[in-house]
C-alpha cells in the first residue's frame, strides 16, 4: 500500500513554521509498514492543490492532507477535496455533535459551521483538542484522502487514537527499526566499512551524521513485529562486529546518556574541571535526569588565577607549559577528583578561538585528561589541518571527554579510530 | 522568479527527521522576495527525484535540493541532477581543493573523492563545516537547480554566506530585513501588541518563537538596499516604542552575546554559581569569543557538600531553608562574587525535574539572584501551573539570569512583563 503527504498551508512555504506535522504523520505511517514515497506542500491555493491531489492519486492509495481545515477562509482543503473526489460538502451529524458539545452554551457562527461539513461518505474522526475534525473520503479505486487539522496538538493525538487503528485494518504488516549510535568514526569510513550491507533492501542499512557524530539506522520490514525483528536481529549483531565498540549504544539519546546511566548503576561519582568548554561538559552530563547522584561538582576555570585559587595547580606549572598543555589538563583532573573526592576527574584545557593561537599551539588543540582511582590518562584532540570553528571544538572536546570515560566504564581499549 | 524545494532522504520519509531544512530555504527566500510555490519530499529513490525535477523544470526557475550530497551509496542527488540536466559529473577544481583542505594529511578515499564532483558549468558553494560542497547548476530557459547539504549545521552557514548572495544577484530589487530579539514577552502578546502593523505588506512584521523566547523579523522590498532602509527603519522605531525594553537587541544572536559584549566594553567581571542549570548558564557565556576577558569563573555545585565546600554556605542555611529557596541563592551569588573578586555573581538554585519536586517546591521552581556592587537581586521564577520539562526549565533560568544582567547594566527597570 502507497501512501503520500500533501501539507496545506501558505505559512509553511514562508518558512514561518517547520512541518513537524509531516514527520508525525510518515512515522506512524513507517510503523504501520505502510509505504510513504512522497511528501509535497502547497500554499493555501485551491488550484494547486487540486493539482497536488490529482499527482497523488496516480500513485498512491492514500493521500494524506494536513491543515486548512479550520473556520477561516483560507482553510480551503475540504472545499478542494469535495470538488476533486465530486462528493457534495454536506452537514455531517458526528461531526455537528461534536462541535454542539466543544461549543457548549456558546453560538456556533457561519464560519464555524463550515467544521460540521463534510464531503458524502466521509468517515469522520473526533478532534479532542479543537474544533476542526478529521475525516476519511473514499475515491477512485479504493482509495481513500485523509484529512487532519494542522495544529500538532490536535494532530498527533487523532493520528494515534483514530486514524492508526483506521490504517492498521486496511494494511497488514509492520516495520520496526534501531539506531546504532557511534564516536569516533566518520560517516564515510562507516559506509566504507558496511558497505556490504548497504545493499541489503530488507532489513535497510543506512548511516547518517549528526552533530559530530554518525550512527546506522536498521530498518525491517515483515508481516508483524516479531518477524521484523528476527530479520533485524542479525544484521545488528554483524554491525557491531564490523564496527567494535566506537558503537557507544543501541537506541541510546547520546553519549552522556550512557555515561551517567552507567556511573548511576556502577554507584560511581564524576567531578570536571573545565577551560575552553566552558561549562559545555558539566550541561551535557546535567542535562541527563539522575544525574545529581553521580555529579559531585563542576569548576569553570577559565583563568590562570582560578585554576590556581580553586584546584591549587602552581602558576609556576602554568607559567613553565602553558594553559594549553597535558601538565595542566593531568592537574586539573586529578586535582578536581581530589577536591570532589570523587572517582573520576576531567580536566579540559586548550584553544577553542577563534583567538589566542599561537606557532606551537594551533586553533583546536585540546587537552582532555581523565584521572581514575588508578591514574590518569590524557587525549591530544588536534584539528587536523582544518579548525571548525569554537562551537564545534567545544562540542567536539566534550565528547572526547565522555567518550574517554565510557572506554574506562566498559573496560574497553583506549583507542579511538579515526 | 518562483523557486520550489525538493528534500532529498529516506529519512524525511520515514519521519526520522523533520524537514527544518525546508522551512531555513523558505525563510530566505521569502526574505529575498523570491516567491516559494511548492515543496516536495522524495526518498533516496533515482527515479522519484528525476520524476520531482521534471515537474519542478515545468513550473519553477530555481529548483533547490536539500540532502544526499554525501559520500555514501545512498547520496544520490548529483547523480540524478547530472543525469537530469545531460551535464556530465566531473572533477571541480574548488571542490577538490576544499576537499584536500578538510581532509589536511589524511588519505582521500574513493567515496570521499566523489564530493569533489560536479556537474559540468556548476558554480561551487563552500561548506565551511563538512565535506560536501554546495553546487548551482544552470539549466533550460536560465533556470538554476541549487543543490544543498542536509545537515542543518552545514544548510544553513552555507545559504547565508553563498546562497543568499547568489539569489540575490539574481533577483531584481533589494530586500532589507532587521531582526528585533526579545526576552520577556510571549509570541501571542507580541502579535496583539504589533496587530496594526501586521497587516502592513511593506515592510512586512512578523513575530516568531524560538528557544522561549520571541523576535520580530521587519522586511522592506525596493529597488535598491538604500530605499529598503527608509522603508525599514520608521518601522523598527514603532516596534520598539510599543515593545519597550523587552527587547534586548537588533541583529544580534542572542542575550548572552549582548551581555558579553556590553561587560567587555564596560571592563566588568563576573561568575557563576550555578546548582539546576549545571553549567548551562556559564556554557552559553563562554560561547561568546571574547567571554575569557570578562568570566573570571563558574562553579557547579550540585550537591549541598559542593555549596559548603566551595562557597563555604553553611549547612545549617541549607538545612533551615532547602537547597532550593531564596536565601540559598542569595549566598551563592554572593560568596560566588566574593570568591571570583568580579564585580557581579550570579547564583542559580532550583527544580529543573522531571523528579525532585515537592508540595512546597513544584517542578520549575527557580530561584535567581544577581550580586552587583551595591546588593542582590533575586527573581523567583515557576511554572505557571504548566512544567515544560527540564532541559526548557534550565534554559529558561539561565535566559533570566543573562536578562537580569542585561537590565542591570543597561539601567533598565528589574520588571519583566510576562
Amino acid at each position: 500500500m502507497k501512501a503520500e503527504i500533501i501539507s496545506v498551508g501558505t505559512e509553511l512555504l514562508l518558512g514561518h513554521v517547520i512541518n513537524s506535522d509531516a514527520a508525525f504523520v510518515a512515522r506512524e505511517l513507517a510503523s504501520l509498514g505502510i509505504d510513504l514515497t512522497n511528501m509535497q506542500v502547497v500554499g493555501d491555493n485551491e488550484d494547486r492543490l487540486l493539482k497536488a491531489l490529482e499527482d497523488a492519486a496516480k500513485r498512491s492509495d492514500i493521500i494524506i492532507t494536513t491543515g486548512g481545515l479550520g473556520p477561516t477562509c483560507d482553510d480551503l482543503t475540504k472545499t478542494a477535496v469535495s470538488k476533486f473526489t465530486n462528493l457534495p460538502l454536506q452537514e455531517n451529524k458526528d461531526a455537528y455533535i461534536a462541535l454542539k458539545q466543544y461549543f457548549g452554551s456558546r453560538q456556533i457562527d457561519s464560519n464555524q459551521f463550515k467544521q460540521a461539513l463534510a464531503p458524502a461518505n466521509s468517515i469522520i474522526f473526533a478532534n479532542e483538542y479543537g474544533t476542526a475534525p478529521g475525516f476519511a473520503v473514499p475515491f477512485g479505486n479504493q482509495q481513500f484522502i485523509i484529512l487532519l487539522p494542522g495544529p500538532p496538538s490536535e494532530l498527533v493525538p487523532m493520528l494515534e487514537n483514530s486514524v492508526r487503528p483506521f490504517l492498521a485494518k486496511m494494511n497488514s504488516g509492520a516495520i520496526v527499526s534501531s539506531i546504532l549510535r557511534t564516536f569516533g568514526i566518520g560517516e564515510g569510513a562507516a559506509a566504507l566499512a558496511l558497505d556490504a550491507l548497504m545493499n541489503n533492501s530488507n532489513p535497510t542499512v543506512a548511516p547518517y551524521a549528526s552533530d559530530g557524530e554518525m550512527f546506522v539506522k536498521v530498518t525491517a520490514k515483515a508481516k508483524n513485529a516479531k518477524e521484523a525483528e528476527k530479520l533485524l536481529n542479525p544484521v545488528i549483531d554483524e554491525i557491531k562486529s564490523i564496527l567494535g565498540d566506537v558503537i557507544y549504544g543501541e537506541n541510546v539519546a547520546n553519549l552522556e546518556e550512557v555515561v551517567v546511566n552507567k556511573l548511576i548503576q556502577k554507584k560511581l561519582s564524576l567531578a570536571t574541571a573545565e577551560s575552553c568548554t566552558g561549562g559545555l561538559l558539566a550541561k551535557r552530563i546535567t542535562d541527563i535526569s539522575g544525574s545529581s547522584e553521580i555529579f559531585r561538582l563542576g569548576l569553570i576555570t577559565y583563568s590562570n588565577m582560578a585554576k590556581n585559587q580553586l584546584l591549587n595547580i602552581p602558576l609556576e606549572l602554568i607559567d613553565q607549559f602553558g594553559a594549553v598543555s597535558e601538565e595542566v589538563a593531568r592537574e586539573m583532573s586529578i586535582k578536581v577528583r581530589l577536591l570532589a573526592k570523587a572517582h573520576f576527574g576531567i580536566g579540559i584545557t586548550g584553544i577553542a578561538g577563534p583567538t589566542g593561537a599561537t606557532s606551537q599551539k594551533p586553533l583546536g588543540l585540546v587537552y582532555i585528561a581523565l584521572a581514575h582511582p588508578n591514574g590518569c590518562q590524557i587525549y591530544k584532540m588536534s584539528n587536523k589541518g582544518r579548525y571548525m570553528g569554537r562551537q564545534w571544538t567545544r562540542m567536539r572536546a566534550a565528547s572526547y571527554a565522555l567518550d574517554m570515560l565510557r572506554r574506562y566504564l566498559f573496560n574497553l581499549s583506549r583507542h579511538i579510530k579515526e
